[in-house]
């Protein structure tokens, strides 16, 4: 799936190797055939050397004084994203978070396909969102090993995380997304990545009090 | 709004802040009078010593083998967040995402208080998510500035994300939670945090690819 010298990229390059990409792909829209670091860095207000650092990571040799061939670029970290083959998934929690991710076109470009989300309350099984079928999830194991789904999204509230993870696990998903509030213990073997609103809105809040004047 | 120890905490610490509190309500709800940092850290699979040395900053004295009170270790947290008291916000963007904030209802909890949505899409505006009105972009500011708000929340797509941010900083607002795939540039006295899903996604793909037994 991906490249062997970006497995070996640290966490905040592979942070920021998205937001390249997005650049990258204006520059693409605009007609541009070369970007070189220092192209990348200026429009999102970086320093070159650590673009520099980063692109390095692709294997990609840039071209002295015109830096790399943008569309060469684009593939190479789609390829080590794992962007260019889309990736299959199912949501667990078809409450207002789980309707907005999947109602979020932009995975597509990100090589995420979100094919079905299960939930356990009555009035919402077979009613849809964005089209899709909202299903039972007692039927999640049955159809992830079926249909070799990698990839797990959970959106349900707290009280219900672990249960679903341990689910999950069962059935066989190597990745999860977890996006309630609370942390999910997995085997070694299965990846997790949390998004928790409430560890942003903690930081913003600091700077924030850090900014104004009261002491 | 925060008090003094803690502004000058590391990001890592505040980054578990907001997790630690989770799990003292949890320990609340059950009764639980005294936490120490062991217990914490039990049930967040964290090292003793790290949940320690960030309990340091909340300036609270532990007492020997009971740890702290779980009420007091509560109240100097919310306080160090500022969650005690609540900041109004105003969100633009009423997209799939933008309900989804507007309708989660543990933002509460953390202190935050969407208070209107503006959009600039005509066949929004006048129409109601979660009980509150879309309100026409045009009045952001003279609304923000007579309602003193100081928080901003960027739902719109990339295109106008910066648009956006300008006129929020011209209304005054000090703090800006970005959820737009793009970076937005803003003066140093007001504070940025972004949420980018398509980080979160990259860093999910990449732990999966690497976890996967194919070369």
């Amino acid at each position: 799936m991906a490249m062997e010298g970006f497995k070996s990229a640290p966490l905040p390059t592979i942070r920021r190797i998205p937001v390249y990409l997005r650049v990258l792909e204006e520059m693409q829209e605009e007609g541009q055939e070369w970007a070189s670091a220092t192209d990348v860095a200026t429009r999102l207000d970086l320093k070159p050397i650590q673009v520099r650092k980063d692109m390095a990571f692709t294997g990609l040799a840039g071209v002295p004084k015109r830096g790399f061939k943008v569309d060469e670029l684009i593939s190479a970290i789609r390829d080590f994203l794992g962007w260019d083959k889309p990736t299959d998934a199912f949501l667990v929690g078809a409450g207002a978070l789980g309707s907005a991710l999947m109602g979020f076109a932009g995975f597509k470009d990100h090589g995420l396909n979100i094919v079905a989300a299960f939930d356990t309350a009555s009035e919402k099984l077979g009613t849809t969102i964005h089209g899709k079928e909202i299903l039972d999830l007692t039927r999640f194991k049955e159809l992830a090993q079926r249909m070799h789904i990698e990839m797990g999204i959970i959106t349900a509230p707290a009280v219900s995380a672990q249960r679903i993870a341990d689910l999950m696990v069962e059935a066989g998903i190597k990745g999860i997304w977890n996006f309630s509030p609370v942390p999910i213990k997995v085997p070694d073997d299965v990846a997790v990545q949390r998004e928790d609103l409430s560890v942003g809105l903690a930081v913003l809040s600091v700077k924030l009090s850090s900014l104004s004047p009261e002491k």
